[in-house]
């Protein structure tokens, strides 16, 4: 794997988890009052068009990346909509 | 500009402006307790290495999105500590 490659998939390791502190947070203060509607649903579409500009690009941090953390804030959406 | 460059930049333009609605509310409600600390740090290392990545590849898409959700971030990030 080249230097490049690892930068980015340091990138999206950094990127992606971050999501993992505010899920449990969410999930641990049953609150998400604070998080808006508006960021978690532009930012969701923004991250799908990310996931096909990157299997276009072949580049695995981004098509890596991107899925994961849509994951991520599908999850917290799910949460912040049932703990509302 | 090709198709891949514009739609990476629709990506970019999402994600990225995503964080202004997070960025308005936090300011509005003049709060962001729900806003995990370890995640807004986590994401900001992250963006910054993208931006390094997006300099490497030479592309724009990557290297816009990325320094300017940067910005936004830090802006939440100081709104953060200053309602705390």
């Amino acid at each position: 794997m080249d230097s490049i490659t690892l930068l980015g998939l340091c990138a999206a390791g950094l990127t992606t988890s971050a999501f993992l502190p505010q899920m449990f947070k969410t999930w641990k203060t049953k609150s998400a009052k604070d998080v808006s509607y508006l960021m978690l649903i532009t930012f969701m579409s923004g991250l799908l068009l990310w996931l096909i500009y990157g299997i276009y690009l072949k580049s695995w941090p981004i098509i890596l990346a991107n899925g994961i953390t849509l994951f991520f804030n599908l999850i917290i959406l799910w949460l912040k909509i049932k703990y509302r």
